[in-house]
């Protein structure tokens, strides 16, 4: 998966230029899961832990990461957006965090993408995890739209 | 209320540098609604328009400054912790945009104050939108946990 994962990084690189001022980067993708990490430095807040704001960026950017890569996977260009998402902040995060989502399931992948085939649009729902060094800080669960761009390759 | 937005922006300049990576400025506060701005080029996403992580970050602070901005006002020292929120992305943000959230329901900023002075500890929901040119954007509620650090002046 590292071509993916490459694909991904250069994505967020040159065309989501708010992902560098957080300092996320994509940290891993193996059997559908991604993982971002960010250093706490660039995202603390007045009490010396990560601002809510940025544990809940770089959860939605997890799920939106796993559909790119799930799109791209299957040859279908989409444009992924978020629809909208709940987060439950658990704990404060006093380090540098990671967030995991995936795999998406595969019925409801399954239907994404037939529907973004079919229709040229489609819907998923994904939850994603923030932890640090301690476990798991934060639950988010996101719903995303897809929007058909053509084909890609084959 | 300019010092009160004065030293709300002190704040968000000193102990919240995530602040500055985004552009987040607070513009204005009167009658209990506090109005925090960014500029569209800090919070770019791939389509050009802003990151859904940018726009919950910005409303997750105006609910934030509105409760930090309500405990000073009453000469309470409190740490607001963001405890969790939902947040609904009604289209795409294509330009410099504002969050606007408060004031606070009377009878739930009575409770949060009472409860923080007589245990410590109080909650309370906010709502916050945000706004572009074209009007509303983004619909935003929170729930907030406040943590007594004793008093300030009388």
């Amino acid at each position: 998966m590292t071509a993916a994962l490459e694909a991904l990084r250069a994505t967020l690189r040159t065309e989501m230029p708010v992902t560098q001022h957080l300092g996320i980067e994509a940290a891993d993708y193996r059997d559908g899961v991604l993982s971002l990490r960010a250093p706490l430095a660039s995202n603390v807040n007045h009490k010396g832990t990560a601002f809510g704001g940025s544990l809940n960026a770089i959860a939605t950017l997890a799920g939106w990461g796993v559909i790119w890569l799930a799109l791209r996977q299957d040859g279908v260009r989409g444009e992924v957006v978020i629809q909208d998402s709940s987060v439950r902040y658990l704990r404060p995060v006093r380090g540098d965090f990671l967030a995991r989502s995936g795999p998406p399931e595969p019925e409801a992948l399954h239907r994404l993408l037939s529907a973004v085939r079919r229709r040229g649009r489609g819907r998923i729902g994904l939850a994603a995890e923030v932890e640090d060094a301690d476990g798991v800080a934060v639950r988010f669960t996101g719903r995303y739209v897809v929007h058909s761009q053509g084909r890609t390759g084959g």
